[in-house]
């Protein structure tokens, strides 16, 4: 079977920096011959978190020979400040190293402007029509804040010139690291159901609630609406669109092999979503956990000092069992030269922190709590 | 006249470092012979504005020699980590390095609990024991928060011990710079009429909005409590409570004989509020303009590269006048060199970026829009 | 009259970031009708000291009024890495952020190698030949490094390249900035008569000594070999190669007027040896003031804390006069509260450190002892 | 056997902080009963090389229990600023943040000095004599470089307060880690023989050539003096100082029990010389594998981009092998999207950078080239 795959690539300006040069990101469009969803995917908004790229490289190479139906975008390397900001052997990558914004912080959605196109649509019928007013009306809400007289900070202009990309996508997939961590998938309450869609065996299951990350930015407008829609119809539409934030391990690290294995995955959903046509591969069989966003805890150290993680990501742990051992170097001669955090409840850590090297109010482990099994779902 | 102010110096920790030594503040309470208002001033808490420690200093020079009624509390130099993070010859103050959170972003206050509250008080007449009542109620909440099993993060941790210090304040004063500043001043607007007790020429009216920083989780409470029990007693109810963030000049910089001028104008402002008898220093019969913070506008830039500044902060510049002179390193051989930015409108630069070397989405300047002349008031 | 140079514009690779991207630098020539010197700029190889930039803009401006002898290479802003990492407002553009090597230390001169070439030239006559072999000796060398098997580092390979562009140049001018700075230069003791050439102040002679710096990296073997050359035939030869470093005022900042005032002082130079015809500008009569880099002092701190700087730079300050003042937070209510460093001999300060913020062993300035008058020179 | 061991501990000043507070450095002197050789180890000179504090935390374990002759001065986390400068969530602890001064460069040893002394000591026969009044000699020297009126750098002033401390001892380690990195150890050539004393696969042989580090330090003046007295007097005079420089595997982390294998090592190097009586460890029979300095070679990057490190740590690669995969995100859909990095030669790969994103001009891989079996000397 011979792909019928289209390739085109392209690269968008999203910043210039001190010298004046533009910084650009590549675009990569790929179009099957048969109508299909819209799929955006892109990698490394912190810079630091780089195995998105090669996941996106293995699955270049699946979908040259696959058949796509509908359009794959892929956004690679999408922040090139924040990758490329280094401070010591690390990279910089969560924040604008000028004032701290987080880099996933900017994307757009208004509530009340949800209102606002809501009252334009109610007596529509057709689904189709209604996703093509809203797409558009964010296209035109975005357009403007970007051109806004005074301008926007640097890490915004740089989510909503990506946001733009993804706006006609029906299935947004975000991917990033942990410091150092297992794979793990936020998926919203609504399109629970995907979770066993990916070979990820963490999950966390998000609420309606926008925080200026790409997945809610995506997905909280489109939840909103076909709730209202829902609701007023006293039916359940279904508006097709779905958002995930993938953690594919950890960060600073790139793996190939690994690469292969995480793109084997989103194959399985986009597969089981109907972009890929005789997908060969499918969601493997295997335990998978959820957790709700509220019980996803992360325990702080009350101490500074150096640590010993001795619970891995991914490590089911009991209460009462040891987390972290922490050295107290002014008190080697005695016996609290050493001391040891012990779980505060049943956990699963998901990821710590990424250096022995800790201050107090550090975020030493994020861990599940009340976890539950999902394995059938 | 001889003084007779009680000095009391002690220390607070409020973190600990990777080493595992604590890190702690100095807390000077400067107490009078006569009862009255208690004060809370602090400097420093964004690591690389310095200017108001000296401004302590010279309070402290001038409070030895004078008559206090209630008590003063000092805290210079509040954040011991910000102080001492250095990149390059700089000092990176404003954000935790390690995660980008802003110093002064953590503070506490919950408008639900609030609601909460004041049922507990609505039958209450007495004043003073409403604010007795207020205070201990939100001390138990902090505190709570401070040890919560899951611990928080280093800039929360640091700005609830400090709340907690300032929660007897009947006025609160939080030490600012700007990066390139003339000196301005934030005030809530219910206290409006203290704008003109300062000697600063620049007056941000802010409204009842929180946003974690001190000034707001000091007077929001109040500014909404005192509105509830005004609007149910049908009487102006003035709980005697405010607070204000002062800019006092640029960043990364110390001046004593400013100092001398910013203590002066602070402890003119403490004689018209009765924590000073006999006050030797009276407001300054100056010109003051007002604006609201929703005209305090921020400039962003659209491109990169290096700028001369030629609007010096505290000049007023006229719709259309340059602003910044722009050099472009690529173009040297052509017209394009060099390129002009324009004010957009009548403006007062207040601030502007410390540095030549500007990214696209910089905040080049902040400005005066709108602004208004609050001299007579 | 009618300018008849010719402005050839290219841009040279000098690195590729973390995003594979190729980081270029402009590279303009400037050609006159008749033969003459050929003339090396540069500007920000420090990538925070940028006014540079704006003098050779400035000088561009004036170049293509006027009638050049020789050829005029300009290299601005000759560092894109260095002037590009930010670490909160500032550029940390001294070393590079990865390993902390200086940007201006990995420039190639050896010795041992210069033996090696004198003896092929030994009983050359021609010093034009003498000259050119010379050069096709060091760009062999230059080039062999640059290709080795095991590579460079970042910074050595930078600053090889640029030492290409410099190898054919007459006169080598490497504009810099202090952090808080008067004008200064620095000036090879041979070409001590060239001090009186620039308008420029405070003048350090520094001897015939390697380490690093591209100034350095020019007239080291320059003036070696004429010396060997000297002694070997008895008679004075000047092979006519000279090499600067100018200190342009101070870091992070850019000035067009000001630039436009150092640009007429090279520009004066450049007329006073050859490189301009007719040229407007002469050498100012002001009084100038030089060093021996042995006397050219660093006062380090031995303690830490927060830093008035009281002497300013430019400034003459007699022994025992202050030159600055600190304050220690933790004694404001006793008379250790701030304490007054003094000169420890008759000075000039040159610059101060740029951050009131110190710890101990911080270069607080660095400044002219046992300094003489050279304004008749 | 009761253990008779006398613990001290004090702490010395090293530095003070923007605040004025004193940062100080822990020193454990731990004396036996008997008369012996004194040994000096620190460990984190480089603030996130911190496994050394956990090797000492076990030295001081087994210690205590065991029979010392002579005295152990221990002295962890001897970098207290370092140790402390966060960027993101990793420790800048290889360099002073302001200025890029590597904190292992500033130890002082002075050639012409040691011909001074050199003269004072030709005609003493006491080899004692002779170790104490150079000891001293040292002493004096470092003691007035301190009181220097003009002041020394942070590093330097750093690293000679440690000398101090490490001036009386016969044996110094110095205890570092690499980036990721496999243990291997810096020896003297003249000391070659203690290489099978540790458990230390690699094995780095380096000359008697001064570049400001402490091993160097300590023994280039001893190893050139007993050189001098050797060839003056005929015979082959030993004076019983060493000092080695040992890589405790990967900078950023802790592990307890590593830290006990390698504690276990430096306990039986210290029981072959004398310092442990009946020590219970022994040196392990294991394959060792040496290189001289000159051939431990930095593969650095001609290219920026995204790596895989396909050859680990330790195992051995040989020519035309794999060493990296490098990811092109701008070529993604053709045959440059990656390419890979092949050994020039046989090699051990000892470490490598510990981030996937790497710039041109980066220290790839440092590797043993040309190296030789010692497991038999």
């Amino acid at each position: 079977m011979t792909s019928s795959v289209t390739i085109n690539k392209s690269h968008i300006v999203v910043a210039q920096n001190a010298s004046g040069r533009n910084m650009n990101v590549p675009v990569y469009r790929l179009t099957g011959q048969q109508p299909g969803p819209t799929v955006y995917i892109q990698s490394s908004i912190h810079g630091s978190e780089v195995q998105g790229n090669v996941v996106i490289y293995q699955l270049m190479q699946y979908l040259k020979q696959l058949q796509i139906a509908g359009e794959i975008i892929l956004v690679p390397n999408c922040n090139p400040v924040g990758t490329n900001i280094k401070a010591g052997e690390y990279t910089l990558g969560r924040f604008d190293p000028v004032n701290g914004t987080n880099w996933n912080r900017g994307y757009y959605y208004d509530p009340d402007r949800l209102d606002e196109f809501y009252h334009t649509v109610q007596d529509t019928d057709c689904t189709a029509t209604i996703k093509a007013k809203f797409r558009q009306f964010w296209r035109v809400a975005i357009t403007e804040k970007l051109e806004s007289a005074w301008g926007l900070g640097l890490a915004q202009q740089l989510n909503l010139k990506l946001q733009l990309l993804a706006l006609d996508a029906d299935i947004v997939l975000d991917l990033h690291n942990g410091p150092v961590s297992t794979r793990h998938i936020y998926i919203p309450q609504y399109a629970a159901k995907s979770a066993g869609l990916f070979n990820i065996p963490h999950v966390i299951f998000i609420p309606n609630h926008f925080a200026g990350a790409l997945d809610e930015a995506t997905f909280c407008p489109w939840w909103t609406l076909q709730e209202k829609l829902s609701a007023a119809r006293g039916t359940n539409i279904d508006l097709g669109v779905e958002a995930m934030t993938l953690e594919m391990g950890s960060q600073e690290v790139i793996a190939f092999e690994e690469g292969k294995q995480d793109a084997q995955s989103i194959l399985a959903y986009l597969g089981q979503r109907g972009v890929i046509n005789q997908c060969p591969f499918e969601p493997a069989v295997m335990q998978r956990v959820g957790v709700h966003l509220s019980q996803y805890k992360t325990l702080f150290t009350q101490w500074g000092g150096m640590v010993e993680y001795m619970a891995k990501p991914g490590q089911r742990v009991a209460k009462g069992q040891p987390l972290a051992r922490v050295l107290n170097i002014d008190e080697l001669d005695n016996e609290q030269a050493t001391f040891t955090i012990y779980a505060p409840c049943d956990m699963i850590p998901i990821l710590h922190f990424p250096s022995a090297s800790v201050l107090s109010g550090t975020q030493l482990y994020k861990v599940f709590t009340e976890y539950f099994d999902i394995t059938g779902t």
